[in-house]
């Protein structure tokens, strides 16, 4: 579906790549005329014995940008009065290495030895890039045609297959955050690509959850979580020849919808084009029964998990899109206060079968 | 420190305990004069399988009371003009059973089998009560005299004994939410408790650390990371004979402190007179840096780890206060969004050891 895929790279140095829809399309004749600053140095990863998990210290993002002026939008195109990160004067789809990333490949030159015999650190390497979805500034992923939403899933599927093959990095992850209630602080519709260096937590509970699973019925974990939900149908909200949207059974935000393949797929490049064909048209319906909701743009967080990038845990990943939001009704937010942010223990005030029958009546 | 503990019974059944400081209070002549509806049942658990976790499904808490105006507190004494949940018209410190609790012993008549072969259920058997500090409806945790502290440690100690004896409970979770950033409902000073039917994932987390790290080492994890934080004194934010306040070296948070006894205790109900009065000086202290640090009220999140109440793993816990913001600038908030929430890998944009030296540093 991409007719052209140029790479250039921006002044300081940090790659961008625009994924074109059409062949024809020539990006050569427009660098970037900035004169930027070096980027940072990449985060310091510190252990935290008291839970054997990983935190990224990067002190450096403090200062990225907050909420321009819609005038001053480094996401969308350049114009003769404002260079933006995007040089061209249009774009498509386009992707570039993030000016304030949690991990790059940048290194500090004091990067040293533990802070206490406890507690290792070693430099975040891995990488963070940008994805922009339009050159509309004020549009939004629902708003998308199916055409570019393919191009997207294009762009990520070549994205994950890039930085699977980055020394170091064990899963891509690539998300969406929408809305200034999540902390959105760029409202250009875009999203991220994050390749990190250790596990995710979450990812490290899913894989033994997984290994469990298999030892004991020789089957994936997620596969037969979707065949039970295919079967159960009351949390289905929608579903196609290739792929199914429900909400799951024990979901843990207010609105939750996982959108999965029917079949067992690592991550996105490994999808045929047919099947990304199809994610479209059934993930924009969700997407729109989202926003029909509560009648307004939902914030949300779309986040596709996939499988890591090697070893034999790679087997236990199944792709899916978890789709979810924090607003629990019109006016009230779910937020996430002593029980989940200091105990991991969540109090989902949504009865998840009232969720996928709230999702399916509405007229997206 | 109590002068006098006297238990009542709202006019809906639910227990209410008056930690009085005279020992001549006398709070027998002022019954709930209000005609409640029965409370709700229970959550249901739900097992969310595809990461080994329990979630709560609490519908019902989606009515519950939402920032009212001030004279319909429900946490200011009761006046002629207005019941609210506590009768008496003034009071110490009370504690009572929360009005929409996501644990209570009241199991729904229909509480049933699997939702699927993969999702077992079970009522969330357990119990969650509301803690008031002050009888000032506009105080502030930090602004109550070192006294009232120690009745708070006292009442706190109370409840962790008798919920810990209650069938099915395994851990008794004091904490405090301040702020209406952090989704706090109640102005009001106070502070809840929750007594888990389950195991909760952070518990889990640091369980398997402490095992790991005794069955190496012979020694309490937790007691070796605060022995390592004392000899590094570079996080350290104030220190006294029986307690260590400090930023821990991997924290997750932008600012987050950890108030832990010098001795190992299971919870605190273990401390002595000695070191539940010599924790109020120390925590007013961390408490009015944490608002001294951008000029207004921090909200914070200030959660007592204790440990499990039964079983071999109850060496394993240490008791500490783990105090946490999500302000990260005057004007700025972290929000969990796609790396966090999805997941689980922590971004911290300020560098413990500055957090340290910001707070040492700030004339509380």
């Amino acid at each position: 579906m991409i007719g052209r895929r140029t790479a250039i790279r921006l002044s300081d140095g940090r790659e961008l790549i625009y994924f074109d829809e059409h062949p024809a399309t020539d990006r050569t004749g427009t660098p970037d005329t900035r004169d930027l600053p070096p980027p940072p140095p990449t985060a310091q990863l510190r252990y935290d014995p008291l839970v054997d998990e990983w935190v990224a210290v990067a002190a450096h993002r403090q200062t990225r940008t907050f909420l321009p002026p819609s005038d001053k939008c480094p996401l969308c195109p350049s114009t003769p009065d404002f260079a933006s990160e995007i040089p061209a004067p249009d774009y498509d789809v386009v992707v570039f290495e993030n000016q304030f990333p949690s991990f790059s490949d940048r290194v500090a030159p004091d990067e040293a030895a533990a802070l206490t015999d406890l507690v290792p650190v070693k430099p975040g390497i891995g990488r963070c890039e940008v994805v922009c979805f339009t050159s509309d500034h004020t549009s939004s992923f629902g708003a998308l045609p199916p055409q570019r939403v393919r191009t997207v899933l294009d762009a990520l599927a070549d994205r994950t297959t890039e930085m699977s093959a980055l020394p170091g990095v064990v899963q891509v992850f690539p998300f969406e955050n929408r809305g200034v209630e999540i902390g959105v602080t760029l409202s250009h519709p875009h999203g991220q690509i994050y390749a990190y260096p250790t596990v995710p937590p979450r990812t490290a509970a899913m894989l033994s959850a997984a290994r469990r699973h298999i030892s004991r019925t020789g089957r994936n974990l997620y596969a037969d979580v979707l065949a039970a939900e295919r079967k159960a149908e009351i949390r289905i909200v929608g579903t196609n020849e290739h792929w199914t949207a429900f909400v799951p059974a024990a979901s843990r935000w207010p609105y939750e919808v996982h959108v999965a393949p029917h079949r067992h797929v690592p991550d996105i490049s490994a999808l045929t084009a047919e099947e990304r064909d199809a994610f479209a048209p059934l993930y924009l319906d969700v997407l729109r029964r989202f926003d029909g909701l509560f009648d307004k743009p939902m914030p949300y967080i779309a986040a596709w998990h996939q499988a890591v990038t090697t070893g034999s845990d790679r087997d236990l990943g199944y792709l899916h899109l978890q789709l979810f939001s924090i607003r629990r009704a019109a006016d009230k937010l779910k937020y996430l206060a002593g029980s989940e942010s200091a105990m991991g223990a969540f109090v989902n005030d949504i009865e998840p079968e009232r969720a996928a029958e709230l999702l399916r009546n509405h007229q997206a």
